[in-house]
C-alpha cells in the first residue's frame, strides 16, 4: 500500500504501549484475562456504569457473543441499518439469523428509527442500532420498542467509546449501557485502539454469568478460579473471545490518556467544521449531524456530497497533494452476499451514503498545517462544470 | 493463583518479542495482516510445505474457519476424540454439527484409528484427529478412510508444531499438512507462543481462496489490495479472525529460536522418560508412548497412573513440595453439555486417561535441578496401601 504524506488514519501511540506489553511479556502471563484484561474492564465498569466487561479479539468477536448469549436460531430476524461493516451482519449469520435491513436517517447515516417498527415481525429477536460516526442513535425510541415488542437491543459501539446519548430529561447516557448488551472496538482506526481489539459491555444481569462461560470456551473455568466450582469442564458452547494480556496491556496505555485523545480529536473535529461550513453550504454537502439527544465522540468527520462524481473530485484533489481520503462502506443489502437473501426494499438513504460519504483524515497527532492544507483544497473543489470534467 | 516454586508451565522469552512488538507499534500498522504476519505465514508455508497459511487469534478461531469452509450444516456429523480441548468439539458445535466421539487408543490418549469406521454414516461429513502431545495419529489409516468415504480431515495440531508422521515407505510428513487443513495454537503453554495465538493451515487449493475471505470478515479485501476486484464488499460469512501485528510480531521472535527451543525441549523429556522409567514399569504406571509412524516434538510429559488415587497422592506430594504437577481433559461426551447429546457409548480409555493422566512440569527454562526434585518425588511415591491411606 501507498504511503501518503497526510494518510487517512494514524494509530497514535500515548508512550506506554510498548512499555506495559513488555511488563506483560515479562510477568509470565501472556494469555488472557489477567492482569491488564481485568484493569481495563474494570475501568470500564466503573468509568461508563457498563454491567459487566469482557475484552474480546474485536469488536466482531463482541458482537458474536452477543448472538450466542440471545441464543439467535436460524429463522430469527434481526433488524439492523444496512449502512455498517459486515461484522454486524456477519456476527448474526453465522448463528442463522435472516437481517432485515433498515434505511438510514435523512439527516445522518445512523438507522432510521421511525423505519423500524413496521419491519417487526413475530420472527424479531433484535434490533441492533449502530451508533455511526459514534453519534447516538435515539435510544429511547429503540429501547420503547424492544420493551413493547420484547426484543432484544444489542449497540454496535464499534466507534461511539466515551460517548453520550442525552434523554429527554437531560440525562446523559454511556452509549453501550442502554441496551441489553453493547460492542466496542479498538481496532487501530477507532480513539483508542490495541490494534486488534474489542469488548463486550452487558447490561442485563441475566446473561453475566453465561457470557463468562462463551468468553472462555464454554467452559467454568472462571468460577473454578473463583473457587464457586470444584472443577470446571463443558458446560455450553463458546469461543477463545480473549485477547491476550499483552494486547490488553496496549489497551492499558491508552485508557490512561483517554481524555486527552479525547480533547485532541474534539478540536480537529471543531476545527473541520468551521471551516467546512460555508463552502459546504454554498456546494450543497452535508457536514456531520449532531442530533441534540447525542454528545460528539469526535470519531470521525465525513462530507456528504451531492453526487458519486463530486466525491470522485475531491478525492482526486486530495489524492493530487498526496492526501489519503475513503469511502465507506457498501451498502450490505446491495452487496454480492446478501442481495438475494433481501426482501427487495429500496434504501434510497443507504444508498446516498454509499455513493456520497467522504472521510477526511483524522487522526491525532494530524497537525494545523495539514489540516489547513485538507480545508484548502476541499473548500476550492467547486461545483462547476469544469471541475466536474477534470473529474472524469 | 498460587505462584508454585516449581510451576506447571513458563513461557519462555528468546529475547526478541518486546522488541519486534516495538517495532510493529512504531511501524503504525497494529491490526492484522501485515509484515510480521506475512513473514510468519511465510515461514510456515516455506519450513512446512503447508499450502497456504493464515495466522489467527487463536486455534479456536482456526478450528471454526475449517468449519465453515467445509460447510458444516445443522446435522452433519462429525467425527473426533472426546478426549481433547472443549475447542476441537465447540468449533464444530457453532455450525451446528453433531459431534460423535472416538474412544482413545490404549497405549495412547490419541483417537483409536481402528474405532473410526463403524462410526461412519452417511451424515458424516469429517474426520478431527487430535495429534496429543504433538503425537502423531495415524494418518495414512485416517485419510485412507476419509477417501473411500469422502470425508473432510481437519488435524487438530495445537501441539503438534514441528512434529512430523512417519509413513510406511518412511516419509517424514509434517503434522498438519496431511489432512485438507490444520490447525496450530500459540498459546501461552504451547512450545512456541504468542500468548494467545493460532494458525489455520490449509492443504487442499480448493479452500484457498475462500479461506481469505472467510478470515477478512468475509470480505474481498486480500483480493483488492491486491488489485484483483475493484472495490471490495461483503462476499460471504466471516469473522475477525486475524491477530494484531504485535501478537505476530511476538511470534516471530519464537519462530527465529524454534530449532533452539526444540532442541531444549526434547532434552527435558528424555531426561524424564529415561529417569522415570524404572519407577513407572514397577508401579505399572505409562509413560508417553511414541508409535513408530510418529517423531516427538516434546511438547509435554504425563504419566499414565494405575488409578485417581495414584495421580492425586503424586499431585499432592508434589504440591507439598511446592511444585504444581496438572490434569486434563474431564471427557467431552461426559460433559454437562454433551452427556445428553452423546449417543451414549461408553468410552473405557477416555475415561481412564480423564481419571489417570498426569501432566509434570514442562517447560524452557525448567533446570535440571529442578526436574531432578519432580523425578525424586515421583519416584518416592510407591504403590503402597500405606501411602494410598496419606492420599485420602
Amino acid at each position: 500500500m501507498k504511503n501518503y504524506k497526510i494518510p487517512f488514519n494514524k494509530p497514535h501511540l500515548t508512550g506506554k504501549e510498548a512499555h506495559y506489553m513488555y511488563q506483560a511479556v515479562l510477568s509470565g502471563k501472556l494469555s488472557g484475562n489477567g492482569f491488564f484484561t481485568q484493569k481495563c474492564q474494570n475501568f470500564f465498569q466503573e468509568q461508563y456504569g457498563f454491567g459487566k466487561c469482557l475484552l474480546t479479539s474485536s469488536c466482531t468477536d463482541a458482537l458474536e457473543m452477543s448472538a450466542i448469549l440471545i441464543n439467535i436460531q436460524p429463522g430469527d430476524e434481526v433488524i439492523m441499518p444496512s449502512y455498517t461493516f459486515v461484522s454486524t451482519a456477519n456476527a448474526f449469520v453465522l448463528r442463522g439469523a435472516k437481517i432485515v435491513f433498515v434505511d438510514s436517517r435523512k439527516d445522518h447515516p445512523g438507522m432510521d428509527e421511525e423505519a423500524i417498527e413496521p419491519l417487526i415481525t413475530e420472527k424479531t429477536k433484535a434490533i441492533v442500532p449502530v451508533h455511526y460516526a459514534g453519534v447516538a442513535c435515539d435510544m429511547d425510541k429503540i429501547m420503547n420498542l424492544a420493551n413493547r415488542y420484547n426484543l432484544f437491543v444489542i449497540e454496535d459501539a464499534a466507534q461511539a467509546i466515551d460517548n453520550y446519548y442525552i434523554d429527554k430529561k437531560g440525562n446523559r447516557r454511556p452509549l453501550g449501557s442502554i441496551g441489553h448488551m453493547g460492542t466496542f472496538s479498538f481496532h487501530e482506526t477507532k480513539n483508542i485502539i490495541s490494534g486488534e481489539g474489542g469488548m463486550l459491555a452487558i447490561n442485563d444481569e441475566q446473561f453475566f454469568d453465561r457470557a463468562e462461560i462463551i468468553w472462555e470456551k464454554g467452559t467454568n473455568r472462571s468460577a473454578f478460579f473463583r473457587g464457586e466450582v470444584d472443577k470446571y469442564g463443558w458446560v455450553d458452547v463458546g469461543s477463545s473471545f480473549l485477547p491476550s494480556e499483552a494486547t490488553a496491556a496496549f489497551l492499558w496505555a491508552q485508557l490512561e490518556h483517554l481524555q486527552d485523545i479525547q480533547t485532541k480529536r474534539k478540536a480537529i473535529w471543531q476545527h473541520y467544521n468551521e471551516n467546512l461550513k460555508t463552502w459546504a453550504l454554498e456546494e450543497g454537502v452535508q457536514l456531520p449531524y449532531i442530533p441534540d439527544f447525542s454528545t460528539n465522540n469526535a470519531h470521525m468527520f465525513y462530507l456528504i456530497c451531492q453526487s458519486i462524481k463530486q466525491r470522485s473530485l475531491i478525492i482526486q484533489q486530495l489524492k493530487e497533494k498526496d492526501i489519503l481520503s475513503v469511502f465507506h462502506y457498501i451498502s450490505l443489502h446491495t452487496s454480492p452476499f446478501y442481495e438475494d437473501k433481501h426482501d427487495g426494499r429500496i434504501l434510497p438513504e443507504t444508498d446516498r451514503y454509499t455513493n456520497c460519504l467522504l472521510r477526511l483524515p483524522f487522526y491525532y497527532e494530524l497537525d494545523t498545517k495539514s489540516q489547513e492544507q485538507i480545508i484548502s483544497i476541499v473548500t476550492n473543489v467547486k461545483n462547476s462544470h469544469s471541475a466536474y470534467s477534470i473529474a472524469q
